[in-house]
């Protein structure tokens, strides 16, 4: 195991009716910028009930943030929060507001002149306004972590960030979200959480019997409880541990002493910021042909996986390695999420190439757990994708 | 699942060679009281690692914390401290020296006359001297909690409290530690975080698919590394694993939104009162007794571990709860820790009786995951325990 540091911050609030408990964990007297997205939460009735819990706070809203939060449309946010002098910032939405008001946490304690120096410095953010959050799409994990994801539009790029001072000081996780979610984003939200256990786990074995035994736990109660929530969102304790196990796959636990990867994320925010492919999905296309194209090296503990979370006895490592790498292609698949980018797109040609080439010119060199993978590894990676 | 809320701000350092890290850990200037417990930390090196890494902080000493924290002599520390203005506490050993600094940390903020009165008044405390501790004895999971145990002699009473205040504000843990703990401590050890795992997790399904694989993930690992650390306790990925498996039996992440027990810790500390029988191994003599007893009530929890923990694959329900149970009693007989009371004491009679009665004048009625164990039922399980 390897040495680490540990430390996580973040109040969790979860259940049902929770979001009352709002007013007290905001300072009084603060001024509040709302933040969110699209608009459902005026459907579903969050809005609401977060408004009614902050009667009595000085609190203006930013609304309008997109999937995959925008840079240029954060910068608008950080105008009115200079200019309205707001003092604590609260997502209410899934990973795409919370990762944008993140950022904007960090945009607004920025001395430099550019925020987006932020994504490409790469420094470790340690000061950052105070925000909360509250969950309204179980997925990302960034409700309970310190990293975010910004995209650009006019440059094509998706880079994240993060640092210690970005945790949010609490979130709000009530499961009775998950009722008024669409399939297409519950989806979504497993499979991008799965994945994310399996960017932390899928490497070598690292004697980190406990770590691998969490990430595994993570995994099988997403298989349990995902046929139950894509049949019926509305049962309270499938949504419930659905919701904590997204939480869990990205809040700093499950890798603490292992090597992790995280090319499946590098290369999907490519598609994503290309064609416009929803995060998860991205992830669903390229994990398993990384994981073929890299099977020698990975092997070990994709057989770990096959036997433990699949429950596959027969064969030698090798064979059940492979059985791993299809059950996560069955399970993606029994979620209606499709595995390849041409069902995505007819307009893939020389996709691979080009995102290799992004990578070179970013210096991007040594992915993968041993920092071994080139930018000529990831062409052949997405072609195999295709 | 039930409601809960989560927060866990205290900072772990993991690894070999952390303890070095200590002086950027502990604020600048501060006056340092370094509190220890029988001196193995000057035979074993730690004293020189910690005062080495301190110097040029403003440190004073205060050694023989006993096992079973003694309010007496924390006494002692609490005068010191106030006279010497003392400003932050380090706990360099195991879960008693760390209870203890931990009980000094709300005692020095305490304002009442009689800090006592913090053990039996029942209020979670809120103030509290910052403090941080390196950790020598993984067992008790102190070392991440805001609980504490305190023992008075002159009572025989062991009592304990807690509150959001009394987190550690860092952790050292070096695995390099275990290789020079005693055989009979390590047993003990490995027991005592066993047991935590058990009180958070033998009651009745919630439905909490999450929190009971991770309980099932922490036994997982102490069963598979314990016979590797009792023979090899210098072997470091086993020690690693033991002692993060430790701190994560107790701190507060897997009786998340479920049932809680302890039953078998305040009778434990009964026993170990009367007695002076070492906490891990009172809670092996009763843990037994108190499932047969309380068999109709856990036998889907028993038997589930029976399955996933110890891979029980014949018999129905009841069997494999029964099975659960001799399992557990052989898991501790490999440790050499007995699990009879006559094993430890000739002088038990009349034991279960005087336990009972203790429990009926403090008005401890309502204990168990279902608050419906009464006084007369204790002490029916302390008498099967004999």
């Amino acid at each position: 195991m390897n040495n680490f540091e540990f430390k996580n911050p973040t109040k969790i609030l979860f259940g049902k009716g929770e979001i009352e408990k709002l007013s007290s964990e905001i300072p009084q007297k603060s001024k509040v910028m709302m933040l969110y997205g699209g608009g459902s939460i005026k459907r579903n009735g969050i809005y609401e009930q977060v408004t009614k819990a902050l009667l009595g706070f000085n609190l203006i809203e930013f609304g309008g943030i997109p999937p995959n939060p925008e840079y240029e449309i954060l910068m608008g946010a950080l105008e009115v929060i200079k200019e309205e002098k707001v003092d604590f910032l609260l997502a209410v939405g899934g990973g795409s507001v919370i990762d944008g008001t993140k950022f904007l946490s960090a945009a607004a304690f920025f001395e430099g002149d550019n925020p987006w120096d932020l994504l490409t410095q790469g420094k470790a953010i340690k000061k950052g306004m105070p925000y909360g959050a509250v969950l309204t799409l179980p997925a990302t994990g960034s409700e309970m972590n310190s990293g975010l994801v910004i995209t650009r539009k006019e440059t094509k790029e998706k880079l994240s960030t993060g640092g210690p001072a970005l945790f949010p000081q609490f979130s709000i996780l009530d499961p009775e979200v998950v009722k008024s979610i669409p399939q297409h984003h519950l989806a979504n939200g497993i499979t991008d959480a799965f994945t994310h256990v399996l960017e932390q786990y899928m490497t070598y074995p690292m004697g980190a019997l406990l770590q691998d035994r969490f990430a595994e736990s993570i995994l099988q109660t997403l298989i349990e409880v995902a046929p139950v929530i894509m049949k019926d969102p509305s049962d309270y304790n499938a949504a419930a541990n659905f919701m904590w196990s997204c939480t869990m796959a990205l809040n700093g636990l499950i890798n603490k002493g292992v090597p992790e990867d995280w090319t499946v994320h590098l290369m999907g925010h490519e598609l994503t910021a290309i064609f416009g492919i929803d995060h998860a999905r991205t992830l669903a296309i390229l994990a398993p042909s990384h994981y073929r194209y890299n099977f020698e090296t990975k092997k070990a503990k994709l057989a770990q996986y096959a036997e433990r979370v699949w429950n596959v006895t027969e064969g030698n490592e090798e064979e059940k390695a492979k059985a791993g790498i299809e059950k996560t292609e069955e399970f993606f698949h029994s979620l209606d999420i499709k595995t390849k980018l041409s069902e995505y797109t007819d307009d893939y040609s020389g996709t691979a190439e080009n995102i290799s080439k992004r990578f070179s010119e970013r210096n991007w060199t040594g992915l993968g757990e041993h920092q071994s993978l080139k930018p000529e590894d990831v062409e052949k990676i997405i072609e195999m994708s295709y």
